[in-house]
């Protein structure tokens, strides 16, 4: 077997047999295969594309290039919940929280921010002593006590994934959908639950702009996750402006805070209503979504939900006052209000600019070396459909470094369209597909 | 600009400018773009093409990684004559006697072999004392003084295209129009000839394998000669059995000699006249091919042609002995004939195998490292048509080595398919275009 033969086949319009991927993921992953033959396959798939089975192979082989979790010391179905990117979504520290508090045990790794879009393990981290990276022990006594924790990916989650990622970005080949598909779904298959609720972003913030494109993604994951053995499910879900108002990293925490309390944004406790549903179902402690989501809102509306969030950060190391006591977050210098320069309504929010905004603030990073500004973000004070006065406050930007809070607020600006007419609503969530 | 930027533009089906062109070749060729992005743009050109502008800009760019040779100091219209690769093919020292006779100046750099096709280097240094790698003044001086000369491809033409050329072989890029016409013609617009003759081949022994592949390769090849101001005619020819009888090194050099004395095969002196005629046209001492076909054939007759060789090979160092004594040449030591296992007629000889058995038997190079054996090659006794009777020599092997000709001989075996019809007469040049 040989690359050159592979690339070839693929490029004929032929379908890859699990050996020809397998040969190229071992192959890729320890080196043998040079990046310039990866790519020339990579752009091949592009163009001629890959079915199910194929992609369920590609996303194996992909899984099995690194080690894969054993959660089976943990009780119960496992269900992990994932989202393809947004700006300002916190639904992890309020989904997970309520599935807990439902008798659903999440044991959940996620990533840092990169570029426009941030990362729980980045925004977890803005409580004081909270800990990511823990042990593999503590983490699954802490499922088991508290059935919730949340780590940092190690190294050896789909190391073939990192790799491949890193080409597909400087090779134009990203926008594929069996490739996306693998690279996500390889990571949760590694990860070790049972079930798995995906949340597929759609809009003028996300990798998927429509809703065709988005279903095809959700579907194609479903049918991923499925053929490995795991239920999954996913939502699709707009993503045309920020979900709810705050983004950045310890603003986030307080908003979700503020949903369990029962004061979040509408948006954000509606999606965390309708994800934690789903993962209670998922999870087999209710016999449909629509009990689930009864399930999680009796957990919120009784507060076990906010107990299991405070027990959570404890297990961790964090201190938990801050879920009373906001001031002991860190707390910004620098703060430049954006303001309505007419009268009308707000038509749009770029969720991308928004995201980028947040970043050049110091809540994001650039590159991975960057640190990050725990106490910066964005306050949008004026979400789509908002009547609004000249002079109003459209979005806060704030943060430590006046210089960044500055360029932060010039692309926040950006974000805003205002119009005389008054925009339609539109649905948050969109189709569920299983 | 950026790479990246550039593989989507082609992705997305948009047209390269010149600059982008430039820009990939430029950094390509000083290690600035790696590999993988290479080859990502390489499959995209693959899957989307590129017009007859991008491709002259492309083969162009190539031209310019390296030197660009001044042939000023040569009196005349300097002619150049390629065959995009055949097996046998010894043309070029038949052709360039027959032309530098008729009064056009041939200043011919000429690459080794490798694979199954031979290299005209190589085959020159089977006569004793020839020297290949001459200096460029004693080059200039050769070709001005007896119309003659052929040196070996330095390391300074299109650097660009053996990047790609190597890269394309690993990433099953090879089979693109535009990609094969760049590869050949940047070197042929560098090596300052003022005209080019492209003999391309078609048949089961060639790159294209049908009539309209092989039109398409030599129409696009001269669109890119005449758009960088060089008069560009292409001859399209049979290659569906190899050319003449000989395949080798010394025995090649020998059938190109009994050619100039009127002895050679029918294949290889019509192909040689043609390609002489058309040389002779395009070099402005005829004013028609036809007209220089006439010459070609008197300065065959007259020995004028033999005479130039004569002094060509003295001018290079070599023993012009040879062409009347050809046991000074290398001789082989071993040799197996293969026999007709029943009677009838030949039907087809495989190019490709004839091909691989000489350099099996020690005539050719699987790695650029290789040494050759000079002695060694093939000599087929019945050509396509031919009546043979079982018993009948139809293909004899011969080098120094016996274990390499035996694998030769099982190769040349597999090329022969005998029937009991007898095949229809097949045109040799099937048309020329310009």
């Amino acid at each position: 077997m040989n690359m050159v033969d592979i690339i070839l086949k693929k490029r004929e319009g032929g379908k890859l047999s699990e050996d020809e991927i397998v040969f190229f993921i071992e192959g890729y992953t320890d080196g043998s295969i040079p990046d310039y033959q990866a790519a020339a396959l990579l752009m091949t798939i592009y163009f001629k594309g890959m079915d199910k089975e194929e992609t369920y192979q590609l996303t194996k082989a992909m899984k099995n290039s690194g080690d894969v979790i054993d959660l089976s010391s943990i009780k119960g179905i496992k269900v992990d919940k994932h989202s393809t990117g947004g700006v300002g979504d916190k639904t992890t520290l309020v989904v997970g929280p309520l599935a807990a508090a439902c008798g659903v045990p999440v044991a959940k790794m996620s990533g840092r921010g990169l570029g426009f879009t941030g990362g729980t393990v980045d925004k977890m981290e803005s409580i004081p002593g909270f800990k990511t990276s823990i042990e593999a022990k503590a983490f699954i006594e802490l499922v088991n006590r508290v059935g919730l924790s949340v780590i940092g990916q190690t190294a050896h989650i789909a190391p073939a994934d990192k790799k491949i990622y890193a080409l597909r970005d400087v090779t134009a080949t990203v926008d594929n959908l069996s490739l996306i598909t693998s690279s996500i779904m390889s990571k949760k298959l590694a990860s070790g639950s049972d079930a798995i609720v995906l949340d597929v972003k759609c809009g003028n913030g996300a990798f998927m702009e429509n809703i065709e494109d988005a279903t095809r993604l959700g579907q194609l994951m479903v049918d991923i996750g499925t053929s490995d053995g795991k239920k999954t499910i996913a939502v699709i879900t707009d993503m045309s402006q920020p979900l709810g108002k705050a983004v950045g990293n310890s603003n986030e925490v307080i908003e979700a805070i503020e949903t369990l309390k029962g004061n979040g944004p509408e948006d954000i406790t509606e999606l965390s209503m309708t994800l934690a549903g789903i993962m209670i179902f998922a999870g087999e402690k209710a016999s449909s979504m629509e009990e689930g989501h009864s399930m999680a809102k009796e957990v919120m509306d009784n507060g076990k939900a906010l107990e299991k969030l405070r027990l959570f950060i404890e297990g961790q190391g964090g201190d938990s006052k801050v879920m009373d006591d906001y001031s002991l977050f860190p707390q910004y210098k620098e703060k430049i209000d954006v303001l309505a320069t007419a009268d009308g309504f707000v038509w749009s929010i770029g969720a991308r600019s928004i995201g980028l905004a947040s970043q050049h603030s110091g809540a994001g990073r650039a590159t991975k070396e960057d640190q990050i500004d725990l106490s910066a973000g964005i306050y949008i004070s004026k979400k789509v459909g908002d009547k609004v006065t000249k002079g109003d406050v459209l979005v806060s930007v704030y943060g430590m470094d006046r210089d960044k809070i500055e360029k932060g607020a010039k692309e926040a600006e950006k974000a805003f369209t205002i119009t005389q007419e008054k925009p339609e609503r539109t649905k948050l969530i969109i189709k569920i597909l299983e």
